[in-house]
């Protein structure tokens, strides 16, 4: 009865032991999640859309559905989709059970056990997990304000002939909060096209942006299929809800099918008609502009007090969107020692070396700015601020 | 840009071949489809259930939730496993996308691409995709009246030392409708412990019986931790929620949890809430009593239709359960065929060539009972009675 080796990688995550502290600590004030701040939640938009869904189709929100989920709710993605400068058509959508399920597709579909699998470094842990029962050999590639190293890129892939996958975030990365440049999304794809590559590209924090322009996706500029682009409604909108997407060619996605048909027949019908209902009946960019405002003052809000209550020489980036702000501390420092004696003062982060794929840089951590109010952002930082100021 | 190997074996499945012959030609009777009746939905309870969620829960229904889904659902489940003569606390029970989810991580959890997979001869379709993408090494055992025949069962693993799971659905099978004696499913967990094999134990129509009393489930005269028990509630409340389980010893409830976490970090957090409150205000047993009473006029009336309208030599099953009666007939004659011409007539059904995991047995048909109103089941098996006898 033994479990197949796939299994034997598979641990619990980091972020979960962090929420297992929190959770024996109550009151503790956490900038360890990725939440969105459930008060900003469309509540009583998403109660009308729910209703008028089940007085009128519940005959349809109860029933099976399309495995690619429902015709009119993939219009509109692929409406979307035109944001980012992406031409799409129906055909090329599949609804997902969140982008996390759009992830673990593309690793099942395209990964053999011994192909390598590049991220940046750090990366999204969720993303990692979803990649490894299909691959362990996941390298990290690092970056600067820009994005991913291109020349480090390069040599990665010289190192591993057996390169096949290239996952990013290029706005407001999960953990960094950087976005990368136009050049540098140009000079990925090209990489990619000269050792025939698959890029991912998870766009999960794109429209949680406070300031900037936007700037053209990846997908936008592949001419030959070769960028899987992954949506979510899970920051914009609501997580619980799991609507996520993928935007590929159509062999792909009629292959995105065939593996969630297996995998779970199709994601929740009434999510789908919720999601698709809010976008018939309110404007979108209406209630992003809600989110935003509020996650800007947030980010504001904590940068400041970073300023003003952290040592030195505590280094911080700024991030234009999202939800994080990502910190490093000299390198004689340890995270995980300073998360313990933090939860011991009521606050949480993620130690940032959890969020390394090949492991690394114990001295950096991830602050979210999304979840606390403005009154426990301050106290927070102020008591990480003492804590780093006796560790120093 | 290739794709993994696993994707070559992954191919659409026959069923949803007929359900676009179906779409392409309106108006069919369907005994093709294996849905729920949807005027059998109970619309107002679940509206009701559902509304007070979104007035009283948004925040969080909205909200990211546990891998393994709602603790008061679990417990629910757990109830609901007495049943089946299981003790289950909320540790054994995890929430997952539809029982589909269920077997795909089953699949993933324990198959090396050269283990082998046994199924019952002919067994569900989906599960057969479920499987593939971890192994396409599938061998089906043949059955009987009382369920999968021992002697071969015996001989198939001796024939394939690498055998390691072994797939049933002892209640109301599908496609077959048959029911597994008690000493059958006791000699099948007997074989399994020799031979040190996991028993997937799918019972997703095991609610859904006309007549006879309930047979102890496998996995309660399991001692070892070695049956994984599949539950739904697609066939008894709705498939569009997609929300099934696994009930199973609690470190195997723990792979669960990091699998899922990586596959879609949890299932719709409405949907399990939605369930949580219609078993919380109703009766379930009276929902289902009223699901069966309709289910068996439609089964009693397709039997008597059959046995007016179909050629002697058609051998049919009766089912004391489910939603399918499974013909044969003279092995002469091929189904798929047979589909082509029965679709010019505007009736549909799916070959039962198709269930079966290594080809074979062409001259067999799979009748749904569960979705076509009475008049349209007379009419069905009548013109399907008169293709018949055209043909032999």
């Amino acid at each position: 009865m033994n479990y197949a080796n796939r299994m034997n990688d598979l641990k619990p995550s980091d972020i979960r032991e962090v929420m297992k502290l929190i959770a024996s600590n109550p009151g503790t004030i956490s900038f360890a999640g990725g939440l969105p701040d459930p008060d900003l939640f469309p509540r009583e938009e998403m109660r009308k859309a729910t209703d008028k869904v089940m007085r009128e189709s519940p005959h349809v929100a109860l029933q099976y559905g399309l495995t690619l989920g429902r015709i009119s709710l993939r219009e509109k993605i692929a409406g979307l989709m035109k944001r980012e400068g992406v031409e799409a058509e129906v055909e090329n959508i599949a609804v997902t059970t969140g982008s996390q399920q759009a992830i673990t597709i593309a690793a099942m579909m395209y990964m053999e056990e011994e192909d390598v699998i590049i991220t940046e470094n750090p990366s999204y842990l969720g993303a990692i997990s979803a990649f490894k029962p299909f691959s362990t050999n996941i390298i990290g590639v690092d970056g600067d304000e820009e994005g991913m190293m291109i020349d480090q890129l390069e040599q990665a892939i010289k190192r591993t002939p057996k390169a096949k996958l290239i996952y990013v975030i290029p706005n407001f990365q999960n953990p960094t909060g950087r976005t990368w440049s136009l050049e540098r999304r140009k000079a990925l794809l090209e990489v990619a096209k000269r050792h025939d590559l698959i890029v991912l590209e998870d766009n999960a924090y794109g429209e949680v942006r406070f300031e900037g322009d936007r700037i053209p996706s990846i997908k936008s500029m592949d001419t030959e299929g070769r960028v899987l682009y992954f949506g979510s409604f899970s920051k914009i909108l609501s997580p619980g809800l799991r609507v996520g997407w993928v935007c590929a060619d159509k062999g792909i996605i009629g292959k995105y099918e065939l593996v969630k048909n297996g995998m779970d027949l199709q994601s929740a019908e009434l999510a789908q008609m919720q999601v698709d209902g809010f976008l018939e009946s309110n404007d979108l960019d209406e209630h992003i502009g809600k989110i935003n405002s509020v996650y800007k003052m947030r980010r504001d809000l904590m940068l400041k007090t970073i300023k003003k209550e952290f040592p030195e020489d505590a280094k911080y980036y700024y991030p234009k969107g999202g939800m994080f702000i990502w910190v490093e501390l000299p390198s004689h420092m340890n995270t995980r020692e300073l998360l313990h004696r933090a939860i011991e003062r009521k606050v949480a982060f993620v130690p940032g070396g959890s969020f390394y794929p090949e492991g690394g840089c114990e001295s950096s951590m991830r602050l979210n700015f999304s979840t606390m109010q403005n009154e426990k952002i301050v106290d927070g930082i102020k008591i990480l601020g003492e804590l780093l100021r006796e560790s120093i």
